[in-house]
């Protein structure tokens, strides 16, 4: 059940990057959600390539076909089905990936794992263009939150060697111009300074056939208090689960996360207020999340992407046919930095999670 | 679905702090497993209270009460059910406690969440007395798995404000004689300077009516390349989604983890090099998992564990009733820190993630 | 997974005949259910053995003992877990048993699956014992649906090699009254003309050392249109999906069922007319479901009850570590038609199913 | 979760009658099984309308295009997709069948289920074309069971209101030879008499305008002894929870199935011997299957198929937006009979879940 995700909302990811295609089914969606078509293409389009001078300079289009369960601009309660066309299939001579596994990528454990048999051309499943069909269920996930009320925005917390850092969306209640504004951005970051020695650092990286990794912040609003459950299938197992799903994804944490164990608890405990009759916590430590539920502060989470594996240079390795040490160079055009990119995935991801909690609190019947 | 873990092991706890019982069923355990009861409560002593100084004093015996599935001392296949009973049950007035929520627990979310229909007695079902079914079923886990070559280990990597560090397991084999040491020493340190250190911060904390936290590094020796699967299946996704059901993590990561994101691909992917005829990578920031997929190398990674969020200390909440603010006190004796504690479970979370993943594999009939 | 049901009420049935304990978990019930435990005990009650000449002389008291998940005669929304304990364990010797397997009973392909490590001893987790762990999440699921409006009646609709028949429930609405008559019975029947006659057969059997069966009926009264789900979440497959669970089910029909196959299109299906403002079908051959999602009709179905496999004549079995032919007589006292017992059985069977459907449709928050 | 299917193979059916396209994905295929793709077209055209003169005479091509998991004619281990794109979309148009809802199909629980949100056109997900993405995952289980000496066939048991029965398969051991030509016929039928009188009926019942129903007979050969489970996921719930799934499925039985309950447990029981060495036992009433686990004997089920609804007749029905009582036409040309057409869907289902329990029982890694 390894590329399924979802109990009450359950999506299907499939294909391999050099298949004739690539897709995902969700099963679960309530019937009369409004779907903008074209919102979601442009959703997408800030995953694929090539929209900043930082990434690879292979274009994808990646225009999602719908195949079924929205009619008239509605979901019709049925299964959706969407599929990408691969465009560039099966064209190279994959025979040396089979034998020299790349470091860092999954191509040695899965060739015990599959026998074999897995489809090696471009990564295969594992390839991170499946994060395309990620983002198209969660493309339509994030639409279904929004009618409800939630927003989520994601951006690069931190990035490369010396982490260079972003301004913190957890202390700020950003308003839809921000936040329209955070995903129309080429480079997904809040301050401007930033993002321009960011985009340095992985520039550096490229120079040295090199790459950087960073952490990407991410952010729900408008979550009410009460949502989610205790131990197994709280806020946290879920966003968890599906951010672990991402290639490249090493870390998760949720508010004050990993910095929380250096807090004492009077420094980490978010102390109650009443604002207004409402009860507000004054601050966020916890990420807006208590046993697993919801407190209706902002839902808070990070994930720590690795350096992209790919890189230029020459990388010690084996032979696994020969059983003998060699050495390898990864050819073709890398990404110095996947973390731009992952920044819309990100958002994908926690619009799964809550969407799939929301429905299993609230029935589906219920958007 | 809150309360299950697992898809080819299926693990069901359930139980409230001050309920008659609390227990779990384990469906899906192949027949004919052997299994040590008194190695079994070996193993939850760790977890109980009052063994070290820094623990709280209240002592509970928790004896687990094997209801049904074993039969002379082996699994007959059918599902094991065991319980505790609560012999401290319902004595209090928690009205204090339903009205006005304790900052850092789920008191507020959960009045919310069940309509005020929870049980507040003890924290009910969010109280880390949960942990010891979990616990239970980890345990179990633990013996299957050291039938086939299996081992666990966990320990505290570092604690408290200033991150006091144990050597990290990550770096070294542990042979068969430091497994039995690390898992029966009252302080789950391998380096004796940093408990004695760690303690020392522990009864600071105490002093002062505070609490601290820390991080916990968890190692599965063992396992073979080749178990697991891509997306939302893997290992990762399977660890993080059970850790995450203990109260109190905060943060989970795998091998170099957030660390992972300072260093650059040339540094954190791991070289492939033979050794006597085996693929042999030369470190292990991959933390044993690519892809989803164990490469051979140990299983590495770790939570973080925030500080216990009952303090003596004075805090600032709401009456709930009243609709305005109040202060708190929470009385009662409390763990300044309960990492030490949940060093065994995050070995039970280890155990049971990797079990259920061993099962899906290889099937039922397998062990 | 076998012994768990449901996917959003999910329930752990445990236990062996002769284990310490039988028992369940029910995790998913929503909070603040009003529960009546004499009311759930006298369901329970009704499928014990010795409430009728025509069963077994042996008495069970089957207490059930709620651990958890009830406070206050309510709900607390955290898993519900409740035991029996097994008054009579182990005392026999079962090695003939686990030698020379019964016919019509699981002790062949059973100790082929559990590689022999099986509880052999009263059936293991085979026995029709198993059906009360059963009968106290149906029970609880009883009452939580008739506070929604939905009762749920069952009957002897056949029984015996002429199949004796009671008066069809699919033809009538019962009243309150009618209702708590029929399961006040200690003879499941509408018709105490059939049940005299069943009663007849059943003795007959008895004295000819044999074993008879029967076809139980279940309706459910209450359910508003537009429940369910197409495909292999509809109504049919979750009751049929449960039903079969019980040891004996041979069959499961719904509405016209079986005999839905000898008609004719126009005979079969049940036209529409308004009545009084409200669309009502005027026949109901399709039980209440179409394309797996209720019409408003009552639910109807039917199970087939094979004859109790358990016979005082001799029979023809094997020595399964001989190898050879061997003739097998079953001792103890046997019920010589579990059919009675079994009609509060389909009653759990179906309020378990069309709980888990509605709350999954309408959500854990929503009773 | 409608429209899955399985617990270790995991099919999502998606799609619409007249949405751009119908297909399927396949989770938890293992890698390297051999696909023979022409033969899974074969499959396919079983079920195809127009092969036999009693069908409709609508032709569909139905091919089948695997979007990936297959490379060079084996699985790869990655999921499985397949879509067959509709040819006929949305011509039409259907506010009279949202209005006036046809007796004996889903459109009136549907209008409630979704809200009206759901696609109406040519049944929309409900429509009896969902069989044939169900039979692309269904015939690929077909050929992985094969490669493990796993056969099955089905065949109609009887038809029509007087029940024109076939020789019955459970009394019949089938060979190589027997089952191509079963698969191959035109009218799935053993015996040729059987197959003229049935034809005659169909063609009776359409020149009435009128439709029939009738009962499919489906067995595995091949199954070894010890593969399932007892309770509510063995042999008899899998196969009940996917059969159900099919429109027009109002019954399923197992061996002697509804009948058993007119037999005496003396004539019901399966009598063991030995046969050169191996337990065979000398009838099969059990269909094969005892406690949920397989005996070695074939397994043998029947699933009854009620009367295509759709019939040329003048229907009683409703008009749902004025409120009143309505006559109706259905227009279009249909299927007097689907049993034929249903055959091959039986075989589908059984393989289906035969196959998932088999994956469940041996593993991922092990066909």
């Amino acid at each position: 059940m390894s590329s399924m995700l979802g109990t009450a909302l359950r999506v299907s990811i499939f294909g391999e990057s050099h298949a004739p295609a690539i897709g995902c089914s969700i099963d679960g969606m309530p019937a009369g959600v409004p779907l903008d078509l074209d919102e979601l293409q442009n959703f997408l389009d800030r995953r694929a390539p090539g929209r900043d001078a930082t990434a690879t300079t292979r274009r994808e289009t990646d225009r999602a076909r719908i195949l079924c369960g929205v009619v008239d601009g509605h979901t019709t309660g049925s299964p959706i089905a969407a599929i990408i066309e691969n465009e560039n299939t099966r064209s190279q001579d994959y025979d040396e990936l089979r034998r020299v596994p790349r470091p860092g990528h999954a191509d040695y454990p899965a060739r015990i794992r599959y026998d074999g048999f897995n489809d090696v051309a471009g990564g295969g499943h594992f390839s991170g263009r499946l994060t395309a069909p990620l983002c198209i269920a969660g493309g339509i996930a994030l639409q279904a939150l929004a009618q409800r009320g939630i927003r989520i925005a994601a951006h690069i917390a931190n990035l490369g060697p010396q982490g260079i850092p972003d301004t913190p969306l957890n202390h700020m209640e950003l308003d839809e111009d921000q936040l329209s504004r955070l995903s129309s951005h080429d480079f997904p970051c809040i301050d401007e300074g930033a993002a321009k020695a960011m985009r340095e650092c992985i520039l550096d990286a490229r120079n040295d056939l090199d790459s950087v990794g960073g952490v990407i912040e991410c952010v729900a609003y408008g979550v009410p208090a009460g949502l989610g459950d205790p131990m197994f299938d709280g806020i946290e197992n879920r966003i968890a689960r599906v951010a672990f799903g991402i290639p490249a994804v090493k870390g998760v944490d949720f508010g004050a996360g990993f910095s929380a164990a250096y807090l004492r608890g009077s420094q980490n405990n978010d102390p109650y207020r009443m604002d207004h009759g409402n009860v507000a916590p004054r601050t966020n430590n916890a990420g807006g999340i208590l046993g697993g539920i919801s407190t209706g502060m902002p839902i808070v989470w990070q994930m720590a992407v690795k350096p992209t594996p790919s890189i230029g240079r020459k990388q010690q390795s084996v032979d696994l046919d020969a059983g003998c040490d060699a050495d390898l160079v990864v050819r073709g055009r890398h990404d110095p930095c996947i973390v731009p990119r992952a920044v819309p995935i990100a958002e994908a991801v926690c619009a799964l999670a809550l969407l799939d909690l929301i429905l299993e609190s609230l029935g589906n019947r219920a958007l």
